[in-house]
């Protein structure tokens, strides 16, 4: 694409490194931008920065946070007898958003994926079994995606925490999705489902 | 969504008032640029706020260009005697890329849609009109989205273009794009495709 600015040009350049953003989303963003008021370019912009710059990672479970431990750490309310290790903190959005699950994260920042070069000493396992020895942890649940790479992190983890026997280690469940028709299923997902079959109540 | 840090929200919040960007985008977006360098964020949130508070509108086309008059009309291989109608900057690179033409065009800034409260008044009209009187034009192209908005605009210039007679006023032809089946057209493009058919040399 031929730009008629260089200063468009650079634009382009800049938002379409952005994830899943090609040049031509890119262009109409930008555009987009020039057709509004110069404020709100300056606050989407200041909003960028500040994120960026004043960002801080929660010292015990590795989430984002505005403070040095952040507001689930710090609830009276929360159950700290349990801790859900998950990916990333997306994944800790998702889960809040069920308001089905009252105890504590710990944010791994990844999962175990050689191919890649992301080994076990680039995830925050360190400060979990940290954790398993100074806090009182009752059960770990392991919510990694159900991927390869989130199952080897699973079992290597597993391996690992075997050295606290009196922390149970549980998994989030996998199985059809509610409103899955069964012929849809693929068929790991749905041997799996049958394999790990629960009593109907 | 419940966010656990309020600079997540409000970049959120920024990022999701683009267009076709909703909040999980956004959230995406946003984490990405997490991950990444600072240096990443500042390159750009600084190529935004140049291109909003340096870019200018070339004076004789309304194009977007980084100088007074773009390097479209500047140019001295560029036809001068012909020139092409259109809705915005993206339809510009749009034809630009297809190295198809080689006059010079007028960006209107948008198309006449009293629905959303644009009226003749709110495009580059009058100085298109005031081109036709200074510079030597003897074809004006319309490249006008097929819209209704768009027929009525190119409807409503030919009218007010009818004071200079020496201008000839064509229009882009419409019809059934390259590689399209018959069967999958829509009648009144099929219609359309039909009534202007051209002969076949």
């Amino acid at each position: 694409m031929n730009f008629p600015s260089k200063l468009i040009e650079n634009a382009v350049n800049e938002v379409s490194k952005l994830p899943g953003i090609g040049k031509k989303t890119a262009l109409r963003l930008v555009l987009h931008l020039l057709k509004r008021d110069e404020e709100d370019t300056q606050q989407l912009t200041e909003s960028l920065i500040n994120l960026r710059t004043k960002i801080q990672y929660c010292q015990r479970c590795h989430n984002i946070s505005d403070t040095s431990v952040c507001s689930i750490c710090i609830s009276p309310v929360r159950d700290q007898g349990v801790v859900c290790v998950v990916q990333d903190t997306r994944d800790v959005l998702a889960i809040e958003n069920t308001s089905q699950y009252n105890g504590l994260y710990h944010v791994l920042g990844g999962v175990i994926a050689p191919i890649e070069g992301i080994g076990p000493n680039d995830l925050n396992i360190e400060s979990l079994t940290e954790r398993l020895k100074n806090e009182e942890v009752k059960e770990i649940i392991l919510a990694l995606p159900a991927t390869m790479e989130g199952d080897t992190t699973a079992f290597y983890l597993t391996k690992k925490l075997k050295q606290f026997p009196q922390v149970k280690i549980t998994t989030i469940a996998r199985g059809i999705p509610v409103g899955g028709e069964l012929e849809y299923a693929d068929e790991i997902t749905l041997g799996r489902s049958i394999a790990s079959r629960v009593v109907y109540e």
